[in-house]
């Protein structure tokens, strides 16, 4: 916990005149594999930072904590706006918690730099998981595409696992390409639904289905019950027609309320058995070493994209270029051999 | 037509002993304008090649081709195999080409690399839009990746366009993102479907419906028929649950038989509407713009990949790193940072 007795912990950028030395990344290791929280915010800090300086700090400081060997669960939880993640997250986390589970809770929030933390940035959201010594809560950090908030999300992961916690939760709503970031980096993925026919086609048509594991249908709770007791039937039907998954696990359906706290230990049954029999079979650490490849591979695209984008010839050309190839007197592709010759001769 | 007397041209690869001169730009440019066949069939051979060479001279092509101002439509197709596209576009072309309109048929197909062009590559698909002289089908290029595929396929339709087409008809099945790729690339998107609650699913899970400007039911004949006219309104009442599109057009849902050859000119009929509507409020203008461009970010992305991928040097390292990675032994981010550092000082 830090100076302020929370741990939610705000996007303070390094002081213009911090120095490297400030950030000494033996001491921050040593800070987040004691579960030093300060230490652990700073170094989750620096990762977000998109200074040259920090991030070779941050980098120095995930590669220490990588040789960590700890048997962790990445769980995504999905869902559209309303359907009640933070109430679910908090009665789920508190539950982990009393299991005496250390869990921490990541946010993949793309919209996140504009509305400013929209998700997470609300202190009132999660109150009682906040103040709970075994659970650390992050805001999605700040700043740009899709591919740096995931790539930031990841870094944060290992740090996590190294400072102990067991169970990190990364939670997203359904924007853009966003579910299919957080199921990259997870071992199990929940998707919370809601009964009604309009939200089950907004869940289905961004193909969310296919990737969960298991389907929670929450608020099923007070006149809200039958309904979702037919959704209920309705979902399970629904993924029986699709194919089966590679790990040869068949998805379930449950209903819950976090609101009055049922349903819950259920679902957390399900994750273990999942664990469990995915773990038997070999597909838990396949998929996790398919999903490393993944990340470096991803990590290599963009940046060589980023390289292309800063240099300075190709930011003199690329707009007049541009205009052409969409007033359609230039091709695109006889335009991207123009700047790539460029670009090669640099 | 070629000397075969048929239209479908195979995936002739240039003679080993076959020297540029026998590809002059300038000829084929030259032939391409004046509608010859053969001349065409070349040009789009030379798009799908993989070598150097082959593809400057394209590029070339490409260029001059582009400077031709037609006015063009471009209408994708997709439904999941067995919905009868192959019947459909048969019927519909032929219906298009008696209304004096030249009509080319491409497909995309990012599997034709395994089974051979799965799609267009069995001849007795279409046998009489083969034989129509305003009619030109070209099957989906082989070698590889979906990217490799999208470019020569959007490289295609300016040739095919240059030579007088009027109307370019592309063709997917349902696999992977391949419908995101001819969405990309067209005016229309039309999503076949039949009735029937698996298949309905099948096409809502991936996004498709999102993408539909209209959806028809076909094989609404017979003892079908009743099927579809339900299937059709339920459709209609999904359709409103999607927010609506930003060129402010509401997508149709019709019923067609295209076996019977019926339903297929109230299909026509709305496109035309869409294309009126959507010149006047100067989206398609617009959408066309925005595709050029993202054509050109894609292709140089692609290239920025393709430039690392067969470095020599890279070529060495990258499989011992991405072993080292996948086992967890070196963090993503710091192969990531080591294969950049040997590329960039390469």
């Amino acid at each position: 916990m830090n100076e302020n007795g929370t741990k939610i912990t705000t996007f303070k950028k390094p002081k213009a005149g911090s120095s490297g030395k400030h950030y000494a990344p033996e001491e921050l290791v040593a800070g987040i594999l004691s579960n030093n929280i300060a230490a652990l915010s700073k170094a989750i800090t620096l990762v977000e930072s998109t200074k040259q300086e920090h991030q070779a700090i941050a980098n120095r400081i995930i590669e220490s904590c990588l040789s960590q060997k700890k048997e962790t669960l990445r769980i995504g939880i999905t869902g559209v706006p309303g359907v009640g993640k933070s109430t679910f997250i908090e009665g789920f986390g508190k539950m982990l918690t009393q299991m005496e589970k250390k869990v921490a809770v990541l946010t993949v929030d793309p919209t996140s730099s504009k509305t400013k933390g929209s998700i997470l940035g609300d202190k009132t959201r999660m109150q009682e998981l906040v103040q709970d010594p075994n659970a650390f809560i992050r805001p999605s950090p700040s700043g740009g595409s899709l591919g740096g908030v995931t790539r930031k999300t990841r870094e944060s992961i290992i740090l996590l696992e190294a400072a102990g916690y067991d169970i990190v939760i990364i939670e997203t709503v359904g924007v853009g390409q966003s579910e299919t970031a957080v199921h990259s980096m997870v071992d199990f993925f929940l998707l919370l639904k809601l009964s009604g026919a309009g939200d089950e086609l907004q869940g289905i048509k961004r193909g969310i289905m296919e990737m969960a594991d298991a389907v929670a249908i929450n608020k099923a709770d007070g006149e809200n019950l039958k309904a979702a007791k037919l959704a209920e039937v309705e979902f399970r039907r629904a993924l029986q027609l699709f194919p089966p998954k590679e790990n040869g696990w068949i998805p379930k359906v449950m209903r819950c309320s976090a609101l009055q706290n049922k349903g819950l230990e259920p679902i957390w049954d399900v994750i273990e058995e999942f664990v469990k029999t995915s773990k038997a079979n070999g597909f838990f650490e396949r998929n996790r070493q398919e999903q490393n490849k993944s990340w470096l591979l991803q990590h290599i695209e963009q940046s060589l994209k980023n390289d292309f984008n800063r240099d300075a010839k190709i930011k003199k050309m690329l707009p007049n270029l541009e205009e052409k190839v969409m007033n359609g007197t230039l091709s695109p592709f006889n335009a991207a051999l123009q700047l790539l010759a460029i670009y090669r001769n640099k």
